[in-house]
């Protein structure tokens, strides 16, 4: 398998889902759903609806179940995106290249088109004409788990301490939290979410899930070192901007080499969870090496 | 049967279910939930909740099986009261006698519980302990309807163009529009998500619809009324408010006497729609009339 071109193959197929399934935008009213598709449509990688439908079939499942709530990932992840970088959060004026949405359609228009991504993500994943092959049960185990990564005990949770705690010393509990609700959880929550869509066992759940967790807080930790290493060019927006908002960073408590040690201490507990796995999980394997490789 | 009463009743039955099944306001991170408790708590009528339950009991259903997705409703109306207070959007600084969210908390706090309320209207209707009389199917269809009435082609889009139209002379298709998505989509979905949770046949389920709709639009022209006739301590808000902002109104497109002839039609018409049902939709009919004659 090259790598790669898997990578290429299935964000093609997620845009294409995305752009098939999510009102067009022209529908009425076109200027909300515009400032939906700007993000929506931005250059995002797909990392999360990847994972999903990666772990969906680790476990067996058929990735057309899994599309459609894969699908519901990304939308969140975006609406995320939007709501963070307007003014009274992180006043961000680029993201991926682009213009902020807010920067673009307004602050109001930004605001709503957040609303309306989240909210369609729970009208994606309840479509009666998709998702067929999976059992009502199943949808529902499903868009729980979806539901409590996203909210106050997860990723909201995560922002809020994120938000508050900006130029305060922090411990490094409370930054071990702040990263693990504020990008972990919605990253765990796509791999449990195509384990339980795909019908995993206990234990593959369970398996599953501790690789998700892992690989959450990895990504988050990479994320730091990126602003802090990386090149403004290949990320897409500002470096060190996390130190001059005050941040709490893993590089600003803990140092850069020692970040960059948890990271690929996670990176290889993540992948001793998957040891119960075949090469079903290879998938999974190389996105784990991917995220810690990254250069944006 | 004493309907204040009822209402009252009802109204107490679900203020303890939000209690015991939101978060609490000292869970982790105690300011979100506290933001989130100081909307959901501040002493709103519960009506689309008691429209849900109403709507259940009026084909057969039990209340307790409708009683977490009812909480869902009030969950996102308090989320888009929330955001619609926020100074990008209708910059109001009184929301039922009380300063508004952002007022107390700060903006982004504000931004954060709406979000953090709209997810866990579907935490709540997903969650694995509740709701076990309802096939997980018909769990699914509820959930649907609710997301796609509160979504882009629902009450944002209303709002979308709520805010886009202020200050503009518009249409009365326009203006309709903005009505019925704004408010009345939600509304006829706490009346859909109830039928669809107690059982109603396709023909209860359609007339229960049209019931909705009416009650919905009417609901939104007498808030218009409100606006221009009301007295300020009644209602816990200015009034004028819409006429100082631009907004388009009914009694600003058709006058006061037109306005309430609508409502009243609407009403009406919305009552010829239960004449399927027996006494079980009485609670329905008093809503109705209760609706067309509130105060505040």
């Amino acid at each position: 398998m090259n790598f790669k071109e898997y990578l290429q193959r299935r964000k093609l197929m997620i845009d294409e889902a995305l752009e098939h399934w999510v009102p067009g935008e022209n529908e009425f009213p076109p200027q909300v759903h515009k400032a939906m598709h700007y993000s929506l449509f931005a250059g995002g990688k797909r990392l999360r609806p990847i994972l999903t439908l990666a772990s969906a079939e680790t476990v067996g499942g058929q990735i057309s179940d899994a599309l459609p709530i894969a699908c519901s990932l990304e939308l969140i992840h975006t609406y995320s995106l939007i709501h963070d970088d307007l003014p009274c959060m992180d006043d961000d004026d680029l993201r991926r290249g682009k213009p902020t949405n807010h920067k673009v359609f307004g602050e109001a228009l930004a605001l709503l088109a957040g609303d309306a991504l989240l909210t369609e993500a729970f009208s994606l994943a309840t479509r009666p004409d998709l998702m067929k092959g999976i059992s009502p049960g199943r949808r529902i185990r499903a868009l729980g788990l979806l539901a409590r990564a996203a909210g106050s005990l997860g990723m909201v949770g995560g922002q809020t301490m994120d938000i508050l705690s900006q130029g305060e010393k922090i411990e490094s509990a409370l930054l071990e939290y702040i990263h693990t609700h504020k990008t972990g959880a919605l990253i765990a929550a796509s791999v449990g979410v195509g384990a339980v869509i795909g019908g995993a066992s206990v234990r593959e759940y369970k398996a599953l899930n501790r690789y998700g967790e892992k690989l959450g807080l990895a990504f988050q930790i990479i994320d730091d070192l990126l602003d802090v290493e990386g090149e403004e060019r290949k990320l897409g927006k500002a470096v060190h901007k996390d130190q001059s908002k005050g941040k709490a960073t893993y590089p600003a408590v803990f140092g850069i080499p020692e970040s960059r040690g948890q990271a690929e201490r996670l990176i290889e507990e993540a992948l001793v969870s998957l040891a119960i796995f075949n090469s079903s999980a290879d998938p999974l394997r190389e996105i784990a090496q991917f995220i810690l490789n990254r250069t944006n």
